[in-house]
């Protein structure tokens, strides 16, 4: 028994307030693209054989009418008598404020995955009086709301009380007497980064409260230039809350004239994971294990009612970060259902009117985020609750084409990178057209994964190009790409169509026919030693491409340089206080410096998610381990151990995690029951590793 | 001054409430199509250049955020000192349950429609770090809201008190002592049918009351069988007033042991109208003059938040009966504005997923309905906000054309008429493509009107059909149904192609020929001989195809035939004590057999806006009036005195109403300032009749 909605609605109502949910210095900051709405009426309907009657009890988030065997009942019932054998229930429900939902409690008679769901559905009536009802039913959405009182809309994360690690007083009084006629101003420190809501304790006297809030010192105390800030009407009370939750380590409190609390402290507010489910990673070296660490914590603070990119700013969900958060959280907290949440939520309703947050490239993501969660998960269910919307994205992206390649359209953000070089986005850029190319392969794998859809269905999505072979599409860009961008003096695949052939060399394509599988391995050799080993190429600036560039250099051999450029990079950071990972990391850069970004002192977000790939490298490319078919049903692990003596930790599956132990001469597999036959390769031997049990391996 | 939001976006919201107002015996009834919601985020922005400073005061339906020369504020400021100069406003509103809404109020900035509004402003960022906004930005929709406190999601009907006209006690007492142990039951009869919200006045004791409403004394009384009903928790209190409006003429009210009521009255629920801009008709017939105004009060009973079918059930949008009423109104309130919201509420958003209503018929209808408007109001800028909708609407309707003839997908109703006679609707049927054919001359029309889109808009609607030449697709269309339908031995356009060539012969098909232009002049001599005057071919039975054979027979200069059968069927509506006037009629019927319809005891609507056809045809086609081109810039007066003495009557026009008195040998025109010149036809005489005068013709 669960509540029920229509599929993707209640994310469409949750990101509504997520994504409205940003600041800027005070100000609302709503995102630039179309905010959906969940439908405002929907039908829920099952039939059912009965052996004997039973009565259940109907819980509905809005008003509702209950049809029994095709008749309207009076009113709202709350309970109803089924008689014994075939009954069919109809529930109609509307409420504009959250989703319609359904609970239905009885004894065999329950609301789950095999009632069916409608927007529309289409009563008409023939010439011979007989009604149709000719609407797509669906299955409906659902997630952990199981019991009565356990309502969707009302839906929040969790929170736990966390007390400062220091309070400085930095003017007025520190004791409970007011200081006569000055405002008190405190310095909190939370000693790390986090996010929740500050509570004033023992707060007496009343008027304005200013916060000012920092992911640094320097933030906290630059009431002109900090990203966040609150100013809010406070009266005597025990325990004065925020309304809204922001994200800090420190915090400015500037208390009104006469005013005294006795402490401040904070609810920490987070999604809770199931750690039994979780991966880890340790090894024989201090700094990787607290760079391990210290990404974990950086994924569970953006790890929320969406996976987000960063939670001072921009707090929305954006596709290309978060294909790349999914990825990282396949190998740490294996928390399909926010999976699931994001890519519903990015994919909002239709009409398409944009590509996914405006962005070409993260339109491209968002199709292949779907097969990669079907990979790791086996969730074939999700495919296809997703593939009708994938089929009318794709269709927006085939109506947008020039004589077959994917272009920014003038109204499109074009985005790759953020780059110091002269690169432009405009035109035939070859990067886009692999992100395509992948996203075409994608549709055909999906399509043969979730097999025809019905007449009515393919024809209530009106979609311009029906007939489309995905695979055969992909096929012919893929040899055209080859064609006209792979150069063979520059040992790379060039930028741009235009202006004539753009001769400019830089890493974002290459690596991607790596990282897609598109560079044979005679062009993989080339491309390591002239483009990605070239110094001569533009270096790689952002986490964000980073993150593909050491997965490309991993998937070439280069685990020893890679895992160098792990401890200088992101040991960098920590060398730096970090105590979260950041959106931009330059080690040229000095003190303050490192705060700054978009011309603004404390633009830089301190925690975002795409900061935290080593957790994703480290279990992919050095614990190695990968599915090879969907949701573990065979798997690998290629263990490299590089430099280091040993290392050890869990990667999560659908099973729950394999855990491997790996030092210089032996492997621990330890595998959970019901997964696949996994292979390891090591020194290379290959050896087959068998479910629900420990293998030791000598080598 | 007014308050502004998205386009349409009122009227969806609205609609959300108005369709799923509708209950049966109890049960909450919302509608069989799509619901869609605003948009919960919209963005409303202007330029302006002021010669000195002003302070603007801002109120928003929502939270929102205030930019400046693009800069975001603090907060959610009530009031802006905007400096001289040239300034830009950008103000973006989040509001999930009631449509984003904007009110400036300041010296010279105000907002109004010169104000631009979009739902995604798409901002995005070059490869030079220049921002970008590439949505697409419209003109506000906005109403009546001119003041601050006019709130748009404040909007309700207007109510007034009624009296009853007589309370019978069924059983109990009738003292406000209570009668021992038995419950009070009264029947209210209001003196004639009505709609608003029952009143129970001086209410002691308390429990629940029930309340069965009829249209009819008889549908009061039967609780078992009446159509609505209440069962509400009442106390003690001065006045109780039901939460929902219903419709009735009676009520029977079932009080609980031990409650008494010092009277039973009702708050009468309408919208207001302008009768200083309205149509009447007067003349030497009693009878006609009751058909009149009993017409014009279910006019005004059904002219609510929208054109609504019926009072009592459906209380919804239907696109057919919507452009009857739409036509009856420009003959009697002229209230364009609820035209407009009709129009918008019935076409939605995008993307389509059914016919309007799911009924083929009635998305042509919309479309017609939409030129039907531009003709009688001149109103440009209502075309110009459709014209977007109303491609993708065609442009679903192209998609499901059947080698280039509309017929019914499976899951589209086919309505045409109820009939009592065999008449299959599926496959080709010739009453279709007429109406089909009507729409794409419509399309071209609206295209030639509204000028060329600009590529933005045009890409963003996604059609599969872009470059569609309607015309010339019209004129295609037109051939193929002559050679195809036109059958000389029967001098009829036959039912439809399949099986073979579907040899029935019915109205709807040739009088819709007529109507349209699409028979010249030999054939609708043929038809009426053959068809309309045929007493073998089935006759018309609803009041909604009586509707257009009426009008058709008008057409076909048989005035004389058509007043004697308003005065048959309508005037034998009233000799049955009709009210208001019905949803069908059938004079064989007796008694209570009047009431019965879908089966049901009480299932005919005896308040149903089709009903009130002869405002309509005594306006066109007796008092004669019609614009000739767009807003009456040219319009004619052709009367048609029949064998009345005399008759009088106002014409509405956007210039306000001409006036006609028509006697035997003289006609009285009386045209009001700025209408174009009149072009009265009257006696074989053609005579120019010149604006803002009285003209009087004796002939």
């Amino acid at each position: 028994m669960t509540w029920l909605w229509y599929p993707a609605d209640f994310e469409i109502w949750l990101g509504n307030r997520f994504n409205n949910r940003r600041t800027e210095r005070g100000a609302m900051f709503p995102p630039f693209w179309k905010q959906d709405s969940h439908w405002a009426t929907v039908e829920f309907s099952r039939e059912y054989e009965l052996a004997k009657p039973e009565t259940i009890r109907i819980y509905v988030e809005g008003r509702y009418n209950f049809m029994f065997d095709g008749k309207l009942q009076f009113g709202e019932p709350a309970e109803w008598l089924v008689p014994a054998g075939r009954h069919k229930i109809n529930i109609k429900v509307h409420n504009p404020a959250t989703p319609p939902a359904l609970f239905i409690e009885g004894e065999t008679i329950k609301s789950d995955a095999s009632w069916r769901v409608t927007h529309e559905d289409k009563i008409w009536i023939d010439e011979n009086g007989v009604a149709h009802g000719s609407g797509i039913y669906l299955e409906p959405g659902f997630w952990n709301f199981n019991t009565p009182s356990d309502r969707p809309s009302l839906f929040r994360l969790a929170r736990e009380e966390w007390k400062a690690v220091s309070t400085r007083v930095l003017s007025g009084s520190s004791s409970d007497q007011p200081s006569n006629g000055i405002a008190t101003t405190l310095l909190i420190d939370f000693g790390k980064e986090t996010m929740g809501y500050i509570v004033l304790n023992g707060v007496k006297g009343h008027g304005i409260v200013e916060l000012y809030y920092g992911e640094s010192e320097a933030e906290a105390l630059d009431k002109d230039y900090c990203e966040t800030l609150d100013k809010l009407m406070v009266e005597t009370c025990p325990r004065f809350v925020v309304p809204e939750s922001k994200a800090f380590r420190f915090v400015q409190v500037v208390l009104p004239e006469g005013m005294t609390v006795e402490s401040v402290s904070m609810e920490y507010e987070y999604l809770p994971q199931d750690l039994t489910r979780s991966g880890s990673f340790e090894c024989s070296d201090d700094e990787l294990n607290r760079i391990w660490q210290v990404g974990a914590y950086t994924m569970d603070l953006t790890t929320r009612e969406f996976m987000m990119d960063g939670i001072k700013r921009d707090r929305w969900t954006w596709s290309g970060d978060a294909i790349q958060s999914y990825l990282m959280n396949y190998y740490l907290r294996f928390d399909s259902d926010t999976v699931k949440r994001t890519i519903r939520q990015l994919r909002g309703k239709d009409p398409v009117s944009s590509h996914i947050n405006t962005i070409l490239d993260y339109t491209f993501y968002w199709f292949k985020s779907v097969y990669d969660y079907y990979q790791y998960t086996g969730d074939r269910d999700f495919v296809c609750e997703m593939y009708p919307r994938m089929l009318t994205l794709m269709d927006y992206c085939l109506g947008r084409l020039s004589e077959g390649w994917a272009i920014g359209q003038p109204d499109d953000w074009v985005f790759i990178d953020w780059v110091d070089f002269p690169m432009h986005k405009r035109g035939i850029v070859c990067f886009e057209q692999f992100l395509f190319c992948k996203s075409l392969e994608t549709m055909q794998l999906c399509k043969d994964l979730v097999g025809p859809l019905s007449d009515l269905q393919m024809s209530n999505l009106h979609l311009s190009y029906p007939d489309v072979d995905y695979g055969a599409k992909a096929a012919e860009l893929r040899s055209k790409i080859d064609k006209t961008f792979w150069n063979p003096a520059s040992h790379a695949y060039l930028h741009a169509l235009e202006p004539d052939l753009n001769p400019q060399v830089n890493k974002f394509a290459s690596m991607f026919a790596i990282l897609y599988g598109y560079a044979d391995e005679q062009r993989q050799r080339e491309i390591l030693q002239h483009v990605m080993q070239n110094p001569e190429v533009p270096a790689i600036t952002t986490p964000y491409m980073c993150f593909y560039e050491l997965a490309a250099l991993c998937q070439l051999g280069q685990h020893d340089d890679v895992l160098s450029e792990i401890k200088a990079y992101w040991g960098g950071m920590l060398r730096e206080g970090a105590t979260t990972f950041w959106e931009k990391y330059n080690p040229e850069m000095k003190g303050d410096e490192h705060l700054t970004m978009y011309g603004r002192p404390y633009g830089k977000s301190l925690c975002h998610a795409w900061g935290a790939s080593p957790v994703y490298l480290l279990g992919r490319y050095y614990l190695g381990i990968e599915p090879t078919s969907p949701g573990y049903t065979t798997w690998q692990a290629k263990p490299h151990l590089s430099d280091l003596d040993w290392m050890r930790g869990a990667v999560p599956t659908p099973f729950g995690p394999i855990r491997i132990e790996v030092s210089k001469h032996k492997v621990t597999l330890t595998t959970p029951l019901g997964i696949g036959p996994g292979t390891l390769f090591i020194d290379g031997k290959t050896i087959t590793i068998p479910p629900a049990q420990t293998t030791i391996i000598d080598y």
